[in-house]
């Protein structure tokens, strides 16, 4: 049809150095030519190839020993500590000020890795890291991503790299039949009018849920309505839920107290009474955070109950399962994730707890009109590819990783069932580490523990005791653990769930829990007040392990 | 000082199989004890250890294979073409419905790879990648996202992984020295006021603008006020402008137009005439987009001259460099640069053409306190790492990868020098197409050529001809490029970027060009409808080429 001349002789390669072929060379005088004196350049000869520093071959022998260096990494991970006692500022004397002028050998850079970087690492993937929620890192999620990257293409919409929007359309709905969830979430193809789409944060996932939400609700609506908007989630929900209404610009936002006596979940009836009074007001109720497993105790909001309070008031509601999503996995944990048909919204990410590296949160709509309204701007003319989905009419940036590609090596590689043997471990030892504290007297639960969480704390405890505690599990660097408030009292979170942690994990903590408590309380006979290199470590624990996480 | 038991005989690794001591024998022996029954499980014996399907020698095995596979890639990347022609949908029948059950083996995963994934992959990284504006992975970068991604920590505040925010601002401040910025932006560890950030795009670097915009001049304002703010911006800039404005809530957005005579640049004059008449009307000037490098053309706004104005209307001006802030690294590029120091934030993104794989946008702010005012939520009784800083106050998410990982291998494998020389090389290869456009009649440049964009067109062609020429130069898959709309005209654009292009896949498009014009003038017979295959390609080129990207 046409007899274009492809230009397939050069090895594409950065830094390869190649031979172009006669063919190309005639193309090149003949360039050269009619460029004339352009292609001198200032320097008289600036038109000739660019030599990467690193070529093929000079990556294939790094990228081994890059490898290799993983594999050193995860076998001596049990090894360290989990974090060490660095200082704000410690890197800056270690590096010069400036970049270096000239390259730098790899072997230079890889050996200042430990040197450098790994001084100031917190090591998220240690077998013994109970903190926040788990980030899972996994080898084939690893081995996706090199192959994602090699590629890098930018997915922004179906035409700029069909494999993009197709392979993650096809993963959401994979994900989304293994979790159970309703048939109105599938993508169906890119045909709607509901679907998935992978997210980078569950923060991101809220403030899409809420564009969405305002879009849907200001249609005939003048501008100034945008001001009488209101939100609603807990007290227990994820600081992203307000986060996300200050992004929107929204001044009414109900944070509706969750209480003990309801295992800190949301109710429906406080829910209503709240909606009630803000219409009585002249406001209009807009958008719903309900949580399934909250950061600070894994309650689990009654989805469905809530939702119908939140239909009735044409409320949009958005679930919000960022951890706990992944044990839908687990039939017997089912009875958690019931109600969603009657939401709009719902999102969790297989980066925490279902071992597919940072990061990949999987959201899906139940009609992404709503959504593509506040976020698509291609106009109307250029809308050309059949039903193809354009995943930037479905997010905040335009560009896109190649994360499904995680998603698929993992499925395809620990299969459905290795992945829900690995939930089912964690929560397990979770169960084993509450079975074990309810059965000391010294110890409370402080709430049901549910996935792979554990909150507990000293029984009749006051909150220096607590925070002792706390500072003496942290103090030797073996594990690392971070505290919460419920109900206003210090308590301890176990957050059972690194790829790595095993039973000896979970049972070394126990006997370290034991052994600090000892201490805490007096009869080993160590001060309260703890070693002295617990106190800054506990600072960064709690400055982080509060409402801001 | 405290006598804690370090677990650290495990072998942390996901996937190690591993032999506990007989120290963590007896730990395990005495959890189980304590635990009771529930150290039994449901099934009888839940708590045992987890084996994950990949260990670490066999991740050293697959490791090498992908090492393998990327360089086979990279080697083989010229031969294929740049696009193939899937259809929407060509995926959903090469998968199964539904997720294995069971583990599939590596070689099951890694052979599907090519026979899956690849017909529907755009190839960005290919040296005739045009489109757009490049995307540039490199072999450095990719070692340290394997790095990072093995790391697997999140990043969100400086506790969280000291490393993370030590090593982000330190490249930060390489970053701006190597690219002149003004003193203002440097972090100085962490004391202030301004700072860099590590964005994911240039999007998001607008939205985040925005909102520390917003939360400035509300400053002491009713909440009725955010109706009355108003956006500046050139009708040449970004989509990501309108999708900012829309995403925070803003009713009054202005697209100045900006025209030939100017080079498409916005002109302080008619932002002046805007901001007039808004006050007049009662409204407050709130935020203003200035672009460096204009996705149609590389147009480059007046930067000081609209910073001035922006200024004395107490308007914060966000400078949007996405692509050509590369540039900036030149010293005989600075001219396009001058003027930052009035500015408020300034973005570019060393993903586009800093060889640095997505995603990785720099943004600096000279005062990050409204930034912190718009998206801090920590609790003042939790602020307490000294000076350090938290960069979850400075982002829409919360987690964050350690992508400051990837700048610091591409500087120190590159050198300054290295990457000056890239980029040098780049702008001289589009400084010699464009001059080959200009020593034949036939084409017109439709716009200067700046850094590694050239815009052309056929003098005095219809529409339809410069369409067919385009549908021509992309049939064969060879390479790929796309149009834009210049003054309502359809325009050409050959994007050079790619970080394996070279002098001679350049030759070659210009010798493609030509040829095409030939075809395309009825110079050598073809008809102007040119050949079926195009037709389909050009929708997807043209859907993404004009006001979406």
């Amino acid at each position: 049809m046409t007899r274009l001349v492809a230009s397939a002789s050069g090895n594409g390669a950065p830094g390869s150095s190649h031979t172009a072929p006669p063919a190309a060379d005639a193309l090149v005088d003949e360039f050269r030519r009619q460029a004339g004196a352009a292609a001198q350049g200032a320097a008289g000869e600036r038109l000739k190839d660019y030599q990467h520093p690193v070529g093929v071959e000079e990556f294939r022998r790094m990228g081994y020993r890059v490898v290799d260096w993983v594999c050193d990494y995860y076998a001596g991970l049990g090894a360290r500590p989990v974090r060490t006692d660095v200082k704000p500022g410690f890197l800056a004397g270690q590096l010069p000020p400036r970049a270096p002028e000239s390259p730098e050998s790899f072997e230079a850079v890889l050996s200042d890795i430990e040197t450098r970087i790994m001084p100031g690492v917190t090591h998220w993937q240690h077998p013994s890291f109970f903190a926040w929620f788990p980030a899972n890192a996994s080898f084939p999620a690893l081995l996706a991503d090199l192959i994602g990257g090699a590629l890098g293409m930018v997915g922004f919409s179906w035409a700029s790299s069909p494999i993009s929007t197709e392979l993650e359309m096809a993963m959401l709905d994979w994900m989304a039949e293994l979790c159970g969830l309703p048939a109105s979430f599938r993508c169906n193809g890119g045909a709607g009018p509901g679907g998935g789409v992978i997210q980078g944060t569950a923060s991101e996932a809220v403030v899409v849920a809420w564009l969405a939400a305002r879009a849907r609700a200001m249609r005939g609506r003048p501008p100034g309505d945008r001001l009488k908007l209101v939100a609603y989630g807990s007290d227990q929900a994820h600081s992203c839920y307000q986060k996300a209404c200050r992004i929107v610009g929204i001044d009414h936002v109900r944070v509706l107290p969750a209480s003990e006596a309801h295992d800190w979940a949301l109710q429906p009836e406080a829910l209503r009474a709240a909606m009630e009074e803000d219409v009585k007001a002249g406001l209009i109720p807009c958008f719903l955070q309900v949580s399934i497993g909250t950061t600070s105790s894994c309650a689990v909001d009654p989805v469905g109950g809530l939702a119908a309070v939140a239909n009735e008031y044409g409320v949009w509601t958005h679930v919000d399962a960022a951890y706990a999503g992944s044990a839908a996995l687990l039939p017997e944990a089912r009875e958690h994730f019931g109600g969603l048909e009657a939401v709009q919204s719902y999102a969790f990410n297989p980066h925490k707890w279902l071992l597919t590296n940072f990061d990949c949160c999987c959201m899906w709509v139940a009609d992404s009109g709503p959504l593509k309204e506040a976020l698509s701007l291609t106009p109307v003319f250029l809308q050309g590819v059949g039903n193809a989905l354009d995943y930037k009419d479905w997010q905040i940036p335009l560009g896109r990783r190649f994360r499904s590609l995680k998603l698929y090596f993992v499925l395809r590689m620990y299969g459905a069932e290795g992945l829900r043997s690995f939930l089912r471990h964690h929560t397990a030892l979770a169960g084993a580490f509450a079975a074990a504290l309810a059965a000391d007297p010294r110890f409370e639960l402080a709430a049901p523990q549910r996935f792979g969480l554990v909150c507990f704390r000293l029984r009749g405890a006051s909150r220096q005791q607590s925070e002792a505690l706390l500072a003496e599990l942290n103090a030797s660097g073996a594990r690392f653990l971070i505290h919460t408030e419920l109900g206003g009292r210090h308590t301890l979170r176990l957050a059972v769930g690194a790829a790595g942690t095993q039973l000896e994990h979970v049972a070394a903590a126990w006997a370290a829990v034991r052994e600090a408590a000892d201490r805490v309380l007096g009869e080993a006979g160590a001060g309260v007040e703890g070693p002295g290199a617990g106190g800054g470590q506990a600072v960064g624990a709690g400055k982080a392990g509060g409402a801001a996480q």
